[in-house]
C-alpha cells in the first residue's frame, strides 16, 4: 500500500474561506483580519468582548520521550480536534508557529502529519502572518537602542563588557554566534563583543507567548534586563524607552492567527518560543480565547513530558490561571522498542518484549502527570506496522498504571481513526476528576524549585548546584525574584542530562552548569546541558533545492 | 486657521473595504489577497490574466532638487491622482514603500500629505504586508549559505576577504555597520570582516523592483555577485543555489500591494529601493500592472528630476518598455526662494525677486525632462503663505520655458484643488507629443555614460574618474556588462556634489570616488559622495515616544 506524503495531501486539501472557519467560533468577517483567503487575526476587540464568558475544557496533548522513531505528538492534537468535533463537540486546536530559519537548513514540516494537519502548509513554513518577522523587528529594535544610548554619551553607565541583550534573526546562522560590532571608528561607536540568537530564542518571543494583553506585553518588554553596570545593577528595556516602540512593533503579532485542519475545523496556531531556554507553548492570548469560543481546547507543549508538560503546567498554567482537565499523553508501539533497546532499523519487526521493557518511560511519565493532579489517557498513535500483540502489550501496561491507553488512527483515517479517542476523553473530563495544582508553590526557593522538578520529575537523586549558582539565586531572590518559576533547560531524550539514557533510568543527578533570568518573560532558566540558541546550517542545506516549479508550488522545502 | 496634522486627516479617513478598491479596477476578491480589511496584494495570476490588454498612460512625478522648505512630490503625486479620477478619469496612483528602520529615528512619515494621502498610514510606516521582511530573510539567507558553504569547506574557493555581499536589517543600527563574524571557535567559521545595510539598500530590494515576474527575480538573483576568489573570478548567487529559496521567501513580496487614498482611489505601493545606490522607484511589476487596469497611472521617482527622473527613464523605462505621456515637475514657491537664496526663517516674507532667482533651478530641469522627449508640466504645490505675485513670477517664468505651472491645491483641498492640473496634464497627453527615449544608448561604454549624465543632466565639465576606476569599467565591459544602465549616488540637493551648491550652478566637475556593480539589478553604481548604506539613530530617538495610546492608536510615530 503506498501512501501519500504530507505534502500531497496538504495540497490536496479543500479549504474553505477562513471566513467560514472563523463562523464555526462565532467569530464575524469584521473581526477576522485575514492575511490571504486562508489564514487570519482575530481582532483585540473581539478578544476583549469575549472575556465574561465562561471557558471551555483545556485538553494537554504531551509525549513521552522523544525518540528517533517519532511520536506524533502534533498529529495527536490535530487528530483529537477534529475527533472531537466528529463526535459533536466544539473542539478547537491550540499549536505553534513554526520557525523560519531552520526550515533552510533541514526540510520544513507538516503541522500533523497523514489526514491530521493544519494547512496552510507551505505558509506556515514559510512568513506566515509575520508575527515571528514583528518579533525580530522589536527585538533588534532594543539592541539598537541599547548601542545608540551608549555611543550618545551612555547616561545609564551601562557596563559595555555586560551587557546581555544580544540581536536576533529568523534564520539559522553560526557565523552570527559571536561577532564584534561597532568596528570601523568614532562614528559606529565602542567595539564591544556582540551576537545573534535565533528568534524563537528571543525573550520577546516568550513575553508574547505568555502576556495577557497588550498592557501585559508592555508591562514585560519594560522588565526585561538588557545589561548591567560595573556595580552589577541592572539596566532594564524601560530605561532605555525601548518598550513602548516595541509594543507598536508587536501590536499585530499579539492577535492569534486562525487556520484551520484537513477537516475543515478551526486551529490556533500562535507564537512558538523555544521548548529548552524558554517553556516552548503556544501563546496565553490564543489558548485563553480558544478557552472562550469552544468547548473543548486541544494544546500541545514542546518535547516530552518531563520539560514540555512540566512547564505548560508550572510555567504556563500557573502564570495565565488555566487548568487542563485532561492530559492526553503520546506513545508509539515503535518508540516503546526503542525504549525498549530494539535499534531503529529494526523497528518493523515485532517485539512484545521489548514493548513491554520499554513501557517504563510510558509508565513514569503517567505518575508524573498524575502528580498534577490531572487525569491521563494514553494515545497510542497508530504506525501501519504495529501488531495486535504489540498494542494489547502496551494497553495492558497502561491499564496496571491506573490509566487507560486508546489506540488510536488518525494519520491514517483523520477523525474516524480518533473518534475512540476523542470519545474517552470527554468521558475522562466529564467524570470532573481533574483538580490541577503546579508541583511547586511560588514561594518555595528557586534552588528548590530546581531541586524538586529534577526529584520528582526527572527522578534524580538531586539537582547539583556549585556556590557560584546558588549565589546567584540567592541575589535574585533578594532582588524580588524569588517568587518566579523555573524554566528547565535539558535534553528531551531522557530524564538525564545523557540523551542517551533511554527508559526510566534512576541513580544520577541533574547538574546545573548556568541559570539565566529572564525577567520580563518570568522566569528564571536552569540550564542543563548544551543550549544552542543560533543554530548553523548543515553541509547541503534543504535551501539548496527550494524554488518554486512551474505551477508556482514550492519544491524542496518538505 | 488651524490647520488638522496629516494623522488627524488620515484617522478621519472613511476608508473602504480593499475589495471595494479593488473592484474599481476590476480585481475581483478571489484575485486580491487581503491583508486586514485595508490592504490586498493582487494575485500573480490575475496579473498574468491581464497581460493582453493595451497599457494605459504613464505619468511621471518628479521635482526641482530638494529643500528644507519641502516640495511635495508624494502629496501632489496622490493629489494628481485624486484629480484625475475627479474629473472621470479612471487613474491609479504607484508609489514606494516606508523602510521601517528609519521611523524609530526621526519620526515616520504620510504617504503625502494634507489631504492628498495613502492610508492605512499606521500600517504603511509599520510591518504593511511584510514586503521587506521578506527581503530581509532572502538577502540574509544568502548570507547565511555563504559563510556556511566557506564552513564546510569552501568549494568554490571564495576569498573570504572579498566576501562582498553583505547582511541586512530593516533597522537603523550604527553598531552593525562593520563587524567581525564567526568569532568563538571552530565550530562558528572563519573569523573576517562583515557588516550590515539596512534592507532598502540590498540589491534584492531592487532587484525586486525591476524583475518583470518570478522567473526574471530568480533569474536576477541568480546573477548577483556575492564574492571574488584570489584571481578575483566572481562567485555568483547561482553558485551558492541560493537564488531558488530567495525567490520562495519572495514570492508572495513579489505581489503588488493595493491600498486607498483618502477619496478612495486605489493606489498601488510596491517596493522601496535606495534612490542613491539604487533607483528609487516604486516596483516595476506594479507600474505594469496598474497600467493594464487604468487609463492614467501616476507615478513618482525619489530626490529631485536630476537623480529620480534620470534613473527613471534611463532605467527603469528602458528596463521595463514603459515610457511616460507627460511628466510633471513639482516646484514651490518657498523652494524657488530658498534657491534664490532665502533662509528657511524667512520663507513667509514675499520675495518675487528671490523666486525669480531660484527658478533657475526648476528651468534647468525643465530642460533636462525635455531632452527625454517628454512634454512637462509644472505643478506648483501651494502653501498658504503664497502670494498671488510669487505665483505669478513661477508662472510666467516657465511660460518662458516653453512649458506651462499650473497652482495646484490639493494639500489643502484634495481633487477639488488639483482639478486643475489634472485637466492640464490630460490635454498635454491627448496631444500625443511624448516621444521618450532614454538619453543614452545600451551600447555606450560605462565611463561615457557617467560623463553623458554628469555634462547633460548636471551640467557639469565632466565627470572625474581616476585610472583604477576607468579600469574597473572596462574590466566590467569586458565581462559582459558594458550594456548595462549607470545607477548615479550624489547628493540629491544640488546638481554638483556639493549640497550648498543650490540654483543652476555651473563650472564643476563630479568626481567619482568608487563605482559598485549591481549584476543582478542590471546596473554599475556610480558613487560621487558619502554614502551610508546603514543609517543610526539620533541622540533621542522618536522610538523613545512611540507608544499605544489607551484607544490601542499609535502615538509618537507621525
Amino acid at each position: 500500500m503506498a501512501f501519500k506524503t504530507d505534502i500531497q495531501i496538504a495540497r490536496e486539501a479543500k479549504k474553505k474561506p477562513i471566513q467560514e472557519i472563523g463562523a464555526k467560533l462565532g467569530i464575524s468577517s469584521d473581526d477576522l483580519l485575514p492575511y490571504g483567503h486562508d489564514k487570519a487575526k482575530v481582532s483585540q476587540s473581539f478578544i476583549n468582548s469575549v472575556q465574561d464568558r465562561e471557558d471551555g475544557k483545556l485538553i494537554l496533548v504531551t509525549a513521552i520521550n522523544p525518540t528517533p522513531a517519532g511520536e506524533g505528538k502534533t498529529t495527536t492534537t490535530v487528530g483529537l480536534g477534529d475527533g472531537l468535533n466528529r463526535i459533536g463537540k466544539n473542539a478547537v486546536v491550540c499549536i505553534r508557529e513554526a520557525s523560519l530559519g531552520p526550515n533552510f537548513g533541514m526540510k520544513g514540516g507538516a503541522a500533523g502529519g497523514g489526514y491530521s494537519q493544519i494547512v496552510p502548509m507551505e505558509e506556515m513554513n514559510l512568513h506566515f502572518t509575520g508575527d515571528f518577522h514583528a518579533i525580530t523587528s522589536a527585538h533588534n529594535l532594543l539592541s539598537a537602542m541599547i548601542d545608540n544610548h551608549i555611543y550618545w554619551g551612555n547616561e545609564l553607565d551601562i557596563d559595555t563588557r555586560r551587557v546581555v541583550w544580544r540581536r536576533a534573526l529568523d534564520m539559522n546562522d553560526r557565523a552570527l554566534r559571536q561577532i564584534t560590532a561597532s568596528l570601523g571608528g568614532v562614528s559606529n561607536g565602542f567595539p564591544r563583543e556582540a551576537g545573534f540568537d535565533i528568534t524563537v530564542a528571543s525573550e520577546v518571543m516568550a513575553i508574547l507567548c505568555l502576556a495577557k494583553d497588550l498592557d501585559d506585553l508592555q508591562e514585560r518588554l519594560g522588565q526585561m534586563i538588557v545589561a548591567y553596570r560595573r556595580d552589577r545593577t541592572p539596566v532594564f528595556c524601560r530605561d532605555i524607552k525601548a518598550d513602548g516602540a516595541m509594543t507598536v512593533l508587536l501590536k499585530d503579532a499579539m492577535q492569534p492567527n486562525i487556520v484551520q485542519t484537513l477537516e475543515n475545523n478551526p486551529a490556533f496556531v500562535h507564537g512558538g518560543p523555544f521548548a529548552n531556554i524558554a517553556h516552548g507553548c503556544n501563546s496565553v492570548i490564543a489558548t485563553t480565547t480558544a478557552l472562550k469560543l469552544a468547548d473543548y481546547v486541544v494544546t500541545e507543549a514542546g518535547f516530552g513530558a518531563d520539560l514540555g508538560a512540566e512547564k505548560f503546567l508550572n510555567i504556563k498554567c500557573r502564570k495565565a490561571g488555566i487548568a487542563p482537565s485532561a492530559v492526553v499523553l503520546v506513545a508509539t508501539v515503535r518508540a516503546m522498542k526503542m525504549n525498549g533497546g530494539v535499534a531503529k532499523a529494526d523497528l518493523g519487526r515485532e517485539d512484545v518484549a521489548a514493548v513491554n521493557s520499554g513501557c517504563a518511560n510510558l509508565g513514569r511519565h503517567i505518575e508524573n502527570l498524575k502528580s498534577f493532579g490531572v487525569p491521563v489517557v494514553v494515545a497510542i498513535n497508530h504506525f501501519v506496522t504495529d501488531t495486535d500483540a504489540e498494542v494489547q502489550a502496551v494497553k495492558d501496561y497502561v491499564a496496571t498504571q491506573g490509566s487507560e491507553a486508546v489506540l488510536s488512527r488518525h494519520w491514517e483515517l483523520g477523525s474516524e481513526g480518533s473518534a475512540d479517542l476523542a470519545t474517552k476523553v470527554v468521558d475522562i473530563i466529564e467524570k470532573g476528576e481533574a483538580n490541577f495544582a503546579p508541583i511547586y508553590p511560588d514561594e518555595m526557593s528557586l534552588s528548590d524549585k530546581i531541586n524538586t522538578i529534577a526529584t520528582k520529575i526527572y527522578r534524580a537523586d538531586a539537582a547539583v548546584m556549585d556556590n557560584k549558582i546558588l549565589k546567584q539565586l540567592a541575589d535574585w531572590e533578594e532582588q524580588g525574584y524569588g517568587n518566579l518559576p523555573v524554566c528547565m533547560a535539558k535534553t528531551q531524550y531522557s530524564f538525564t542530562t545523557d540523551p542517551e539514557m533511554r527508559g526510566a533510568p534512576t541513580g544520577f543527578t541533574i547538574p546545573v552548569r548556568e541559570v539565566r533570568l529572564s525577567a520580563g518573560a518570568g522566569f528564571v532558566v536552569a540550564i542543563c546541558g548544551e543550549i544552542m540558541t543560533m543554530p548553523g546550517l548543515p553541509r547541503v542545506p534543504s535551501a539548496e533545492n527550494i524554488r518554486l516549479n512551474a505551477d508556482g508550488d514550492v519544491e524542496g522545502l518538505f
